[in-house]
């Protein structure tokens, strides 16, 4: 048994370990307190659901992909339409990476995803407010065609759900898949700029 | 016992029978015997596995998709950026009514789309075709920038799996999805147009 206190951090860790090694569907509590060496009762009084456990992981493991987006949204000196391209690119490399590395996880984040649940739906809305402040600037400063930025970041990251979206992560190791996500950005690109 | 001989055409739409009561997962060759009056020995001379007969009826309820998109590529009059709405806007609206009314065939299409099926590919091929078809005239005619036309029309058959890929299924009942639609839409006929 364990002599330091049980804080849930140690938690969540321990949580991650046990979905890399048995993945979403078999994990389970007992696992996690196995593994922390405290009773399952430990466990549930810092998370009181299996799904709680759950979310707690995942809302950690996107905290890391939007570090890697920190910087994603660019200089502001440099143009707009680089700077969207170079946030499209940086947001679909993460997603690709992490699904690679941490299968398990990724896993563990298609289940939420597809549940929409709140850490899910936080994600999305994270990606939509890096996307929409580069659309802002790029109408303020005349590069991109007026409209409505909320609908047109919506549009962009709904065009490019190919990429990032976890449901397509069976063809984020296809070969051509680099390829063929510049031709929708090119595309995306040339749709927003200025007539 | 049926008297009328066993064709294929009959067992293909027992088997949509048998798919639409039980599902992808619990429909066996049996259950189609069956339902035909005959041994499973009868089917099986004509569909060597369950996976045939998969494959035979999703072809021939995607050739039903395929009829209602027929003049979908529209009137060569018509202007080519109205076209590849008009052709987008008709290839969503029949995915969304064919998930809505025959869900369980929908299901068995899921299956055979997650497996890249020969199925699943000549009907992505399809698309494309059609695509690319208005691509090339818009081309000729001025109306869309220069490029390649096979490139082109993957970017937009791409840009759009949200609303035709049947891995997205579970968001085409929300009320949002017609005006994320047309969001998408838009951005790819501006991104295609001529400048």
């Amino acid at each position: 048994m364990r002599a330091e206190p049980l804080d849930a951090e140690a938690i969540v860790s321990a949580t991650e370990e046990v979905l890399r090694r048995h993945g979403p569907d078999k994990a389970t509590v007992v696992d996690v307190a196995r593994l922390l060496g405290v009773s399952h009762g430990s466990v549930y009084r810092h998370f009181p659901s299996k799904a709680a456990l759950r979310e707690a992981v995942t809302r950690r493991w996107l905290d890391r992909v939007r570090e890697d987006l920190a910087a994603a949204a660019g200089d502001p000196a440099t143009a707009p339409a680089d700077r969207l391209r170079g946030l499209l690119v940086t947001v679909f490399a993460a997603k690709w990476a992490k699904a690679r590395q941490d299968p398990e996880l990724f896993a563990t984040f298609q289940v939420l995803a597809a549940e929409h649940s709140a850490v899910s739906s936080a994600h999305i809305a994270f990606l939509l407010d890096r996307i929409r402040a580069v659309v802002v600037d790029g109408i303020a400063d005349g590069a991109f065609a007026g409209g409505d930025p909320e609908v047109i970041a919506r549009a962009v990251l709904n065009a490019t759900s190919r990429f990032h979206d976890p449901r397509h992560v069976a063809e984020w190791g296809s070969p051509e898949v680099e390829a063929e996500s510049e031709g929708v950005i090119s595309l995306i690109v040339d749709g927003i700029r200025a007539r």
